[in-house]
């Protein structure tokens, strides 16, 4: 058999998670799912596979999309879901008359792209979004722009801004300017900026959305407009007072302010921020980006905002509503980067070593004893030698071992060994579990 | 657009998990994984999608894995992953010079299968297995054992039996017959036992195993053994004296009732069982199947076994272990079933009411300082009547209920109300999140 082996291998752009990285990204996802439930979002799920005219909707730009689509053994055309937000769409008008509304639900799953893998990008991966639906009002994107704050917090950042911009300013603006028609190209354009700068922007405004070169730099000084969020919502306010929806979009700005405040976060924290465009069309209000102010480079690692109509496709049931997604790997890639968690291979405290086979029922007994008490216990399985199963316990980030030899079978006692000290004590044997747990706490 | 609507629907034994269905499976799936962290068991993951290759591995019985299968766009013959196990033997074979041995994960993760959904199976379902890899020691099949007790337990189950066999012992005693050819098949009519009876079975062995009438009936007799675990192994003894294998198996049940004992755990829930065959050419030692004592028609809820070698399709280094697989679908339906979790749709213990415009960001402050409390608080986004939200309340949920309407803001006061009992109390406005910490708590 062994010349017809099968060489072992994984897809381009599909990935094994080794324990190192798992531990790390079930920490990430755990945290973002206390938070979540900590403001009442509930989860849901949804299949990988839906019916292709569902994933793709009306539009059906399929390339876009980069679908993993095929006919399945009852000649269905299906696909794999390339998001979470077309699936609850339509999650949402299939159960809408089960779940109620407002409706705030968590959604935690793989997606998966046929992306060209040479950009870093990867064909499956994980999306955790959160959204309030069906309501329009405002306190559901205050609470938005709360649950990314907590979220970065508990995570253990300290440094990061959440730009926040309102669609209808933009579109007021470019109301104005006679410009609505464009505005899809525009944001496009704007959403660039961070990489082709102020000249290429205003070029490219007038390259490929037609604007003049007075409305471009107009756009412009609109779009780069800083300073106290206060002060850019005033300014922002004189340059579309002659659209009443830019008017709208600077009072939801100023009421989103005003809640936010009214939690008392840290308002550095928040910045208003015209030229998170977010390019697709889909959003109507609200928009939301987040950067590490240490890593602004690897982009947003939390976006999202409000849309009016989420699943116009399948219902006639107008649902609004608001939400954001995460961006998993570059947040696994910051929190690894900054050192924000210890990195182990293993998830449990304590090794109890093995001296030789009289010793094992002693061994499992000891370890069920830890356990019971609250402390996670891994029993090393053979009598190979202490330091072979010493170097295993380094290897997978046990803080504790535990050595019962004769000497100690024969004293009535344990030996406890700090692993990352080196330091050793020797303990009765009834006092084990209180001494490791006293040692781990400490 | 509206005469348009695509109909919102999923695919033919494809599912939606609303919120109360899906804070089942994520109560079942953490406390898994909390079990499995005790015992030092990392988690690790793999991608949905794989070489269809890798997934036949030699046998290439394709039909029987009902796969999902298809060309990506690159050309590749892709599927979607039918178990964990495969995939877990691949990861093994590619990453074992990383991993080390022994090594212990879990993999919580979805698969595919084309069944026959009369049946009532479901094409995509989530697996959550744990297995340690790299060891042939017995006491990493002690520790199986042991995980599926704890698990059990902290599931919330009082009354079940894990029933354990040794493929050894069964084969030990077909080598004795000269019938270790027809092994496969006389392991897959055994598996039948449940199903067919006593006749059923002797009848199938006959037939289908070219069993003569009393080898038949000394197969049943084995099979049927009952009674006390020790003097089960006794008579087990008894009837494989003449093979090597039959003591070896004998001697390896000995050993884990030896090991489970020390352990401390009720012994009345383990249950020496040669009936359990476990129909799969893969195991080769022992072998699990866990029944709920109320809800035995449901079927094993956690079955597994040992391997002597893993990954023998891809690399020539050997790889043995032992693991088992949680009944993901039955063990909520058992769990709803006895009644063991409440069933909630939200995840917040208290509501804050909104009763005007005026009152918002006092809601939102109280809202973030239950939250800063550790109080998991959802703010009511609209302002509806008193009557709507607390219907909300109702429908979701939340424990408590905060109003502040304009007599307790005079007041400087708020009333909680608890939604169980219609019992409101007013307290002052400072003492509202330490007074909820105490309703929730008593």
């Amino acid at each position: 058999m062994a010349d017809e082996l099968i060489t072992p291998r994984t897809l381009k752009g599909f990935r094994d998670f080794l324990p190192e990285a798992m531990l790390a990204r079930e920490h990430l996802i755990d945290t973002a799912k206390a938070v979540y439930r900590s403001y009442g979002f509930s989860p849901i799920d949804t299949p990988a596979l839906e019916y292709t005219e569902i994933l793709l909707g009306k539009g059906g730009a399929e390339t876009d999309k980069q679908l993993y689509r095929f006919e399945d053994a009852g000649g269905r055309d299906v696909a794999l879901r390339f998001d979470l937000t077309v699936p609850l769409a339509r999650f949402m008008a299939q159960h809408v008359g089960k779940t109620g509304t407002p409706f705030k639900r968590y959604h935690v799953g793989s997606v998966w792209r046929g992306e060209n893998t040479q950009r870093g990008r990867y064909r499956e991966f994980l999306q955790c979004d959160f959204d309030t639906i069906g309501t329009a009002s405002l306190l559901a994107d205050v609470e938005t722009a709360l649950v990314i704050h907590d979220l970065f917090r508990a995570l253990g950042f300290e440094r990061f801004t959440i730009h926040v911009s309102n669609r209808k300013v933009l579109s007021g603006l470019l109301e104005q300017l006679g410009l609505l028609a464009q505005s899809s190209a525009v944001m496009r354009a704007i959403d660039k900026l961070a990489k082709i700068g102020r000249q290429g922007l205003a070029a490219e405004l007038e390259r490929a959305c037609g604007a003049s070169g007075a409305e471009a730099a107009e756009i412009l000084r609109f779009v780069t407009l800083r300073g106290d969020n206060r002060d850019v919502v005033t300014s922002l306010a004189d340059l579309v007072t002659g659209s009443e929806t830019g008017r709208q979009g600077v009072a939801e700005l100023n009421e989103l302010l005003d809640g936010v405040e009214a939690a008392g976060i840290d308002m550095g924290r928040i910045r208003i921020d015209v030229s998170i465009a977010r390019g697709l069309d889909y959003y109507t209000g609200t928009v939301y980006e987040t950067f590490l102010d240490d890593l602004r480079d690897i982009g947003s690692c939390c976006s999202g905002g409000r849309y009016d109509d989420l699943a116009s496709v399948y219902t006639k049931q107008r649902l609004p509503g608001v939400g954001a997604s995460l961006g998993v790997d570059r947040l696994l890639a910051a929190i690894q980067e900054l050192g924000l968690v210890e990195s182990r291979t293993g998830t449990a405290d304590v090794l109890v070593t093995l001296f030789d086979a009289d010793g094992t029922h002693r061994a499992v007994e000891l370890a069920a004893e830890l356990r019971d008490g609250g402390v996670s216990t891994e029993l090393y399985p053979e009598t190979r030698k202490l330091s072979a199963q010493l170097r295993y316990a380094d290897r997978r980030g046990h803080r504790l071992a535990i050595i019962v030899g004769p000497a100690e079978v024969e004293a009535g006692t344990a030996q406890i060994k700090d692993l990352a000290s080196g330091h050793s004590v020797e303990v009765p044997r009834a006092e084990v579990t209180a001494r490791c747990r006293t040692l781990l706490a400490g």
